[in-house]
């Protein structure tokens, strides 16, 4: 039996009835083991409507961070769900979190209660880019807005280490994300890093990448500073809105095309929507002890199971502990 | 009669050809005035095949620069096409320089022999995202990877004369790019230029915008340093392109939808050239004594015969005076 995973009940666009749904199908589709956290009497009502009262237990807490609040409530409200939620990963009494809530409050009440891993300086959000046959992860996604080139070698650890236990691979290709392949191109952050990237253990790195590089799976790891990897990701998600409707419009003028438009149309916003939620489904709080999964704030049921189910596989593997083992170095005592 | 356009005949992927051809279009179509910078010999006979050769005159260049050759190759050849073509405008033969060659060494030529303007701290990149019905400004694209908030505020002042100039607007509204609309979020940079730019005369700012902005129109004129700005260029690039694919495998897979695919693939195709160009198009290099205009690395004909249309526009209307007007303060001798 795996531990629980502690599911934030309270936060996201469609909390709580979407977030009760996707535990229920957690639990009975997946075989997952999940507690909510949140207001018990709301809680028990969305239960009740899934008939699931008996399998699902409800820790309370009776505050939520509201999606607007940033990091400065994950102070003011000590006793949010998120915050209980990672309480309860920090007793020993789950092995998971996962939020729908808002990003910068998962982010800071994360860091304040579960702590960064000995030997980690900041944790990071790696977020799963739909390239295929596997994913590009991406790091940081927008934990650090600025960092130091030390930092992002430990992004580098991280991703290796995710892309090691949620795929299976041995030496994840790792590559910095910069402006252009030439020497004199650049920032000193990003100089100076590619120094030590080149000469890192354990980490295999393949070079500077390019904003274009993000989804032709030219990297298995993709690193950056919290700044440029947030603006990049957002980037992306406008880019490919724009694509879709640009295109839809196109069909809708287009009369020889519309035999089949209704068709295409169906198709494009399925796909829109796999994209969509796919860009965001998989961002993880890395560095932590513990593992913390941030799913979309607009995520339903199937996105909220989806998000269950990683951060099921991060505990059972332990990226925790694969991570410990990457950046903690012991003090030497004689 | 408009003053001529110095285009450099040997920069871009299909040059000298396309180039040349793009001239013979901008001169017979548009009535601009071309001169052609480069080999003589070579042009000579590219305008054989055009019948043109007593309609566009050819300036000698012995060099030009290859396409992946960086900044320091401006330095190491004083002769090249693009740096002739910067010489006709400083001399006063020519209002304007188009070139299709590597970026980094028009920006690293051009700040070399046409020199900053007075009271602008660095040139930037401008770059025209095809948002509707008008465009929106992206600067700086990649000519400054580091800045200070000084100079983000001059990138708003630069953007405000260019969309007012090319697109006649009265009050172009200036976006600051950053990661969150939250107090505590963003770059040191950002918060600081965010305070400068409240009480900047002459520019109508109005507050933080993300990257999913970019390509909605909600604002006018995006500023942002060169790194991020750049990467946010690629990684659109990237995602219309990836956006693009997926959907044309979709429709190869589906049976039901296969009878219109012919069509649609078409369709799809066009608008994806469409956005690919006008992505680039439009990059001006702003703040130098001259207008140079970059067109893209991969231009044809019609790509370059656009791009001297967008020279003269901005040269005929005098950009680099109405940045003037934004950017110098004259010292008071009393």
């Amino acid at each position: 039996m795996s531990e629980p995973i502690a599911l934030d009940a309270m936060g996201g666009d469609h909390a709580p009835h979407e977030i009760v749904a996707g535990a229920v199908h957690a639990v009975r589709e997946r075989g997952l083991s999940v507690v909510l956290v949140g207001s018990p009497r709301v809680l028990y009502e969305a239960l009740v409507d899934h008939d699931a009262t008996k399998e699902i237990p409800i820790v309370r807490a009776e505050e939520s961070l509201a999606m607007d609040e940033g990091a400065l409530a994950s102070l003011r409200r000590p006793r949010s769900s998120i915050a209980i939620a990672c309480h309860l990963v920090r007793r020993g009494d789950a092995g998971s979190v996962v939020s729908a809530g808002s990003t910068a409050g998962i982010v800071a009440t994360g860091k304040l209660r579960l702590k960064a891993q000995q030997g980690v300086l900041r944790p990071a959000i790696a977020v799963a880019l739909p390239t295929r046959p596997t994913p590009t992860l991406l790091l940081d996604a927008g934990a650090n807005a600025e960092v130091k080139p030390e930092m992002l070698v430990q992004f580098a650890q991280l991703g290796t280490a995710y892309a090691q236990v949620a795929y299976g691979m041995e030496r994840p290709r790792v590559g910095l994300l910069t402006i252009g392949s030439e020497e004199e191109k650049g920032t000193k952050l990003v100089k100076r890093a590619h120094e030590l990237l080149r000469t890192t253990q354990g980490v295999h790195f393949i070079g500077n990448v390019e904003g274009q590089d993000l989804l032709t799976g030219a990297a298995d790891v993709i690193v950056t500073d919290g700044f440029t990897g947030n603006v990049a990701l957002k980037t992306m998600e406008g880019a490919v809105r724009y694509a879709f409707t640009e295109l839809r419009e196109s069909i809708e003028d287009s009369r020889v095309a519309k035999m089949g438009a209704f068709l295409q149309k169906k198709r494009m916003r399925e796909l829109y929507h796999r994209l969509d939620a796919e860009a965001h489904g998989g961002a993880v709080l890395l560095g932590l002890n513990g593992t913390v999964v941030i799913a979309h704030g607009s995520s339903k049921a199937p996105a909220i199971s989806a998000a269950c189910q990683l951060a099921a596989d991060l505990s059972g593997k332990s990226i925790v502990t694969r991570i410990a083992e990457r950046t903690h170095r012991p003090h030497r005592l004689w």
